[in-house]
């Protein structure tokens, strides 16, 4: 059987999560090719240590080039924060190596271009991981909208409440342009970003508003320290889809007692479907076709044998958590590597994406409509074709 | 007892439970002078002497001119659509009656200019129909913000989901520009600009984006002709607010299955505050103020001594209704009245609404931001003072 | 035009809304007979005189003998707490007058036993005031239960919950069994015994616990004395129906937090219907014939023209609120009478949910299955035959 | 490091969970020594062969009596029907093999008191694997209750709704009593049985009703034979407790449209706590100590670090699943074994439970009030002493 070696950089947060992901994806999935985790990657080794053996490592490393040198890892998986997301994916193109990168794909669009070029340039395969298109109730969502169910798509409405009110909350780099690229926007707009386009599609021009409230957070280190925020707080903005949609948009960090909390909708001609990412296992689905005593939305239980993943991952209606979409994601991962294709969501999904974070970024700073440059992204892709073999 | 004497223009939908609120007021207010209901106007004779009879008024009258006209009316409420409201404001306000007018004040700015200059003019006292300023738990909202219990504002969120898809739905004066002055906009967002004014503050500029899906509806007579939509079937847009608060906005009309369901949030130093249209009875309210271990949304019935109106509409926390909020509006209204004080939404609130209104509009229109001229209301009543006795 | 002239006993609370439902209802139904506010009755008289204004009754008396004298008086409502209900009735009946009496009926089966008779005795018209029969999607459960779309009943479930644990509540009639018959299960499981009624039908036996958990409160006077509470706080009770479905009942004032919630639920061979008294709007239906990938509970706005009051109590699914269920009770009460006919929820339903609550007290105190008499009712009423016309 | 080496019986759905809980649960959690998932165990070699390789396991085996003679195993996971634990269990005892065994735990009490005898007997270690104790809001409820936050306990409200109502689901162990003991009781009721326990205490005694609705399901072979269902579809009871507060439970297959969704509440004097099974990722709490302008039932994210597992597995409250009750559950298996302790939720809550469920089945059998024979349990472990070491 064909192995699919793993060197995956930043055993932290969501790099836990992917771990999980890998080392119990069988348990659900069948696939033609078995991971092995191979190597950890991280800077403190005390605790890098312990993470690679409790997460199932066969070894930990602290030097992420050593990793993409070694000969016995054809995938390296980027859980590293966006200011390494660059240079780690182009130095484990060159090598040859697949890549899966964590979102967002990089700080700005000239960042993704780089890293398109490269796994264009060097034939391998990528995926950015918006883990989001692994819930099973936003890929029924998708069907439904691909088959005509709620007919002509005539609005998005999204919005991702978080709650980091807190002052105490150490200036991390989340809360640095440098090392995020921006925000609240880079964080957890870029999520919504890409389920507009998975369910909706491209942007067309945006306007935005954006604003800091929270000015000042307390440094890292020294401990103690006041620091400078330079990141967003939140962002609110409108949209005009290319296909005649028309949209809004919003991520906060300031939305006090709502914990990642975000809700998608898409409005069409004859219905509505409405998601909610505190109820994972339930998709809002409204029908004109219902006779009119008995219509109303339905709330589908995503768990009958019809249903996306529903048999493997949430048999009858189970409710299923964060958790599960990292074995999800793991996956389409490993099945397209195994099979020989890219991953659906490539780092196509993630260039395009930026192109609308940057965009936002333009449209609140310069105090205009704005238009994503998703152009630059398919020029890179006519010239490189697909993924090429190895 | 003092008696206030009442004539109500336009009988239909909006005018059935503004009589409900004069004929009810007293069963659960005490009010120091008594509605009178003396005249129904209306232009189906038929129906409006039925409806006359139905509602509890004295009489009937297929001409507005005539009731302004008359001696023993006080009061002129204007439920017409809303082309009518400039003439029979400026009308009855020349002939000296106290006015309420239905919500949007007018179709324009302009419009709504003029009839705030004749009220202050004739010193005559006036009222905006914004019934959801009458939402106990609305007016809870407003006493939590005041009172600094949510620190300071920081972001606004609000939306209004509605559903005409139905093709079959005649085009009736609601998707008529010069009846109505907009689509959704001036139907459904005009509660959400008023809510936003009451519990944030004023709005600094705006940028929107608006479109019609449904081109074409049936026109009312000749029956079964086309005729074209100008008004916009759903608008989005995002707002900066004098006192440094973002916020969004959205009303829509081809939200399928949400039926005049409207949310409002806004977002603090400290805390939340939310509303649902459809849960009349509730606030969900949070505050950092919370041991961290018990802390999250509070689901408030409002129905405390505490809580405004409390013990009077919804003692316990009984289930109030849309009706309901008519008494309470009647309340508003004619307490203002027999105590001799101009009604606190008056048309200055109304004419704000329609400056916000008129700059979401234009800023569709042009693609651009766009500032609210709140300063032309401002001089009107700068130069006008309050209402002046008679 | 035909009036119907009414004479009220019990001006407090519940008084006051069956005041504000015959004042309003022409404006929401057409009647062919006018109701006539006559008189209001109560003990105290400056109190009283306040109310009568208030409400719109011509006149008021502080002696409920003297109104069923009166000529002018064709229907008594009777408002009062439950110890007064059979003496009144009695009275009305022998005196000609048409009755409707507050839920519960009487304390005790035999007291209701005895109103039964007297007003087949004497012949008069007679309703219960079960007035959760009148919300609109109580009425859609009743008919997708009777045309079979959710098949053959299986299960109901109800409980009501309320929150009366403040120890600073006076001990009110509410607390004495002398007055109420008995506590939670008179006050608010009445309603849910009816409810069974409507939807599922008759009861075979039950089983039940019930509880004093607040044994003392203080005395209404004299102020600050303790008095014994002898009526239960909660009861729960379990039930056999005669057609083979089985089902349980909740009745509880020590839900903290919970505010006259009342949830009820049938489950059928083919789907179910559950209702929730704090939505009143909406109608939750699951029915097995929606196709698999759509399948889900329905959340029905109830205000379509097929709806039950559709049209005219709730157009587009608006929020109706507790108040509006007595606009639609005293039309489905004046409305039988204009038309000559006995009110569908008469005092036979008023009996044989007494006769339910007895056996549910009865089972509680033997601890023991226990039937209830409903053979008692229907001798009395094959033996009276249907309200014979005056 | 200690190793505790596995071999579980039963490879399908619960086998699977219980799997992931080994594989993931020191990605989450330290513990004092490594679970080595040594063999599993089933009857079809072909699935059984491809599930070890997917879950992880070192190798299978057809004979479940073989992996309790291997000396390379510590623990036995009993996740078969419940027609077979008892023998599994007892032989496991005597090889001296700790054990967890999936819930209910016997078929029926004797069966549970010979388990019990068996594990005092040989002084192994034993779990009954109620995995609803491993939620972290359930853990909370816990704290909140045990610390009086809720005041003395007064009712207990639980209800778990399942949907089996499909005809064509074919007649499986579920349906069989000599296979399962029960039918919705064992199967869902005992998970409330437990929490009840767990979160309330004992229970004193219980009146029941249960039914067989669909009466023939299609046998699993010869396929399409009808055969008759002897286990009850649906069960409800109410019971006193033995500390005088009273509750209802109520367990049903027959619940068109819920999938495994139960609920449960605890009325106190000072407040209440309930959680829904379909949101694992809160806990809603309402005390009588909030001002009463800010009053109303908490939703708490579950998830800060003052609650139970919370900065481990829902860091910042992020949604949790089914699954990942099954890791909780490993640790809290291998903590308690690495430590050299007894499990908190024993066989001990294993027979408690099941001497309830006896009681049930009694009592719905004879239609009287019935009582857990508790004081068997507690003879076995007055006898037996906690588990002796090995």
């Amino acid at each position: 059987v064909k192995e699919i070696r793993i060197g995956l950089v930043g055993y932290r947060g969501i790099g836990k999560v992917h771990s999980l992901g890998y080392r119990s994806v069988r348990t659900f999935f069948h696939l033609d090719a078995v991971p092995v985790m191979k190597v950890l990657c991280g800077r403190d080794e005390e605790a890098l240590k312990k993470a690679a053996l409790g997460y199932g490592w066969e070894s930990h490393s602290v030097d992420w080039r050593e990793i993409i040198r070694r000969k016995d890892v054809d995938l390296i998986d980027i859980c590293t924060p966006p200011f390494n997301h660059n240079e780690i994916a182009k130095e484990a193109a060159k090598a040859g190596k697949d890549i899966i990168c964590e979102k967002p794909l990089a700080r700005s669009l000239p960042e993704a271009l780089e890293m398109l070029e490269a796994v264009y340039e060097h034939g391998v395969r990528h995926m950015t991981a918006f883990n989001y298109r692994c819930v099973p109730a936003v890929r029924l969502a998708k069907e439904l909208i691909d088959s005509g169910e709620i007919g002509e798509v005539f609005q998005w409405r999204a919005h991702w409440l978080s709650d980091l009110l807190d002052p105490a909350l150490p200036l991390s780099w989340f809360y640095q342009k440098e090392k995020s690229g921006s925000g609240a926007l880079q964080d957890i707009g870029s999520h919504l970003v890409d389920l507009a386009h998975y369910l909706v599609g491209p942007v067309e021009e945006v306007s935005a508003v954006s604003q800091i409230f929270i000015p000042e957070r307390l440094a890292e280190k020294p401990a103690g320290d006041k620091k400078k925020v330079d990141v967003e707080d939140a962002v609110q903005f409108i949209a005009r889809f290319s296909n005649g949609a028309m949209g809004s948009f919003e991520a906060s960090r300031v939305a006090g007692g709502y914990r990642d909390e975000f809700e998608i909708q898409v409005n069409g001609s004859k219905g509505t479907v409405r998601f909610n990412s505190k109820v994972l296992h339930k998709l809002e689905f409204y029908t004109t076709e219902d006779e009119k005593k008995r219509r109303g939305p339905h709330s589908i239980f995503v768990g009958n044998e019809q249903h996306p993943y529903g048999e493997t991952m949430c048999p009858y209606g189970e409710v299923i958590g964060r958790n599960d979409l990292f074995i999800i994601q793991a996956y389409e991962l490993l099945n397209a590597l195994a099979k020989g294709v890219n991953p659906a969501t490539s780092f196509l999904e993630g260039a395009r994406c930026q192109a609308v974070l940057d965009a936002v970024l333009g449209s609140a700073r310069r105090h205009e409509w704005s238009k994503p440059e998703y152009a630059r992204i398919e020029q890179i892709k006519a010239r490189g074709g697909t993924a090429r073999g190895r």
